[in-house]
């Protein structure tokens, strides 16, 4: 018999989210139940709901960056028990077959990786994200959350914290190698605190001035305005990797211009509209455009732990079930630094 | 006294070219001057010579593929002795103090390399072709060509050889690599001989049917039509790298997908357009859209012994000097296989 829990449910892609329920399915061998805590605001979460990425299945839970703890587990469970402290990400499956899966890479699953809310369940159900009190999951898709890391800002990590992390290390920062950062939001500051510790110089290109203190307190070393035509002439040739964090379009073209000699453009951010490369900028320099979605189930883990270790954790601002509506405004309008979570017992109450 | 000497003549963007005479330096300390025996035709040639790419200084003779004998050498030219077999490339200079000469890619000279023609050289003039019966270059951008290859075939090595050598070398093509090549003309054509070479699994990608022999006799071990949309689906993430070679935009996109995990599109043709890039296609598989520009002077020689080794050469048409406006006629209506080269000595005569 499936559980009905508390969520937050959006009904449509134009109507604003109220409380209701949702089902979970029952814990099977392999399942962990997960009292969710925490739940990270993501900007993707509203791009779904709107339907920017494709039509949806209403009514919709969405959140897909969890922090809670073990409830439940199945007869079959061996790397979790009940209280441990973990989370989920962006996604609650994978076909393990395919070659991307074997080496890792779930998210790059050639079946199609199961994303955590909206996408077809092996019973056939739609999947339901976290803004929620529980969820279940399969254990190979859950992350344990080292203690280091305050719970309440766990949950970002497993999508903002991912899906920098990754490129970071695919495209080898560190030492001696010179990052950008375009845009400090939710995922972009959480870009500029990884590239540091692992020992990038890093640099922040954001719209105006004003979160230069702020870039430069998270872990920066420069800030630049691109809303400053200068900047793009003062930093021609200047970077190694570029981590565009932006999901609406930017000049692809002038931000190309800034990288140096087997530089790469990666796109973590998804704008709906195709960015129009002139070929003769990527010839120059041997430059690459590239892209990166979120990261492996292992690699997860491996940030988390990194994290820890480094002490890293993103900017929060905690929020109640019934400010939802109003938080994904305050997103929608770069207003909040730097990531909304969901205080998820205010659901329980 | 600069020296008078025969050449091909554009005198401009619309005119046809006719046979005149232009101007060479005298051969100071450190230059080579060489009696040009063959000259290639490169589709760049005609894209300079109509201002694709920009105005041009006329009357221009281009030419970028040239293979000759030293006639005579410099006071301090170590490297070179009259009668030498020798070529020249795309460029016929660089700064040599910026960090990428230093790092031997001079093709990515940060102060901007020196063209073999339509530059600024550094006496103020501008660079002539080789479509002319000599020329003198500094003996650091001059290419030793190989006993082992045919001397009218080793002009296209120059261009053509060396810009689709150099992407294969650094995306690490070889065995167990799965290389498409787009387009089967003058560079794709040596990007098949070269990516089988060093043992890659070879695909091309060209419009009709119609070379399916000859791709399979240059060494390719697949072939299919663009012009068939069953192609895209069939061939969806095949590939760990494409050489795109073709210079009029291609659907992007639909390439992008033909792309494997961490593949990357290269181009190495330049066409006057921006290409609508969906960041949906390079977020999905990590994918990357690339270019490449020839290669450096170093890698151009290392280039040459490996044809050398391989018993690699383009496959060529043999022209004249009063055939070359025809010539380029055919080279735009695709009606050469491969590679046209000009006989210098019928400048002579």
């Amino acid at each position: 018999m499936p559980t009905v829990i508390p969520a937050i449910v959006a009904p449509s892609a134009t109507e604003p989210m109220f409380t209701s329920t949702i089902e979970r399915r029952d814990v099977g061998p392999k399942d962990v139940r997960i009292d969710i805590r925490w739940a990270g605001i993501c900007h993707s979460d509203i791009h779904t709901v709107n339907g920017d990425w494709g039509a949806q299945h209403y009514p919709l839970t969405v959140g897909h960056e969890i922090a809670g703890t073990v409830a439940e587990v199945g007869s079959e469970v061996t790397k979790f028990a009940v209280g441990d402290r973990v989370g989920v990400g962006c996604m609650v499956n994978s076909c393990r077959e395919c070659a991307n899966c074997l080496a890792g890479e779930e998210q790059y699953c050639l079946n199609g990786m199961t994303g955590t809310y909206g996408a077809r369940d092996v019973d056939g159900s739609i999947t339901q994200g976290g803004y929620s009190t529980g969820v279940v999951v399969t254990e190979d898709f859950v992350l344990r959350v080292p203690e280091a890391i305050p719970f309440e800002k766990a949950a970002p990590l497993l999508c903002a914290g991912i899906t920098t992390y990754s490129p970071l290390r695919h495209w080898n920062a560190g030492p001696g190698t010179r990052v950008a950062v375009v845009g400090l939001g939710g995922l972009g500051h959480m870009a500029v605190k990884i590239a540091h510790a692992l020992g990038a110089e890093v640099t922040v290109l954001s719209r105006s001035l004003n979160k230069n203190d702020d870039a430069l307190a998270l872990g920066a070393d420069h800030y630049f305005a691109t809303e400053d035509p200068e900047t793009f002439r003062e930093l021609r040739g200047a970077f190694d990797l570029i981590i565009n964090s932006v999901s609406a379009p930017i000049d692809v073209n002038a931000h190309l211009k800034l990288l140096a000699l087997n530089g790469t453009l990666v796109n973590v951010g998804l704008p709906p509209e195709p960015l129009p490369v002139r070929v003769g900028n990527v010839i120059n320099s041997r430059r690459s455009f590239a892209g990166s979605n979120i990261g492996g189930i292992a690699e997860t883990q491996e940030m988390l732990d990194f994290c820890a270790e480094h002490a890293i954790a993103p900017e929060v601002e905690i929020t109640s079930a019934d400010q939802v509506n109003e938080a994904w405004a305050r997103v929608l309008a770069s207003d909040v630094r730097y990531r909304f979570v969901i205080d998820i017992d205010t659901l329980r109450s």
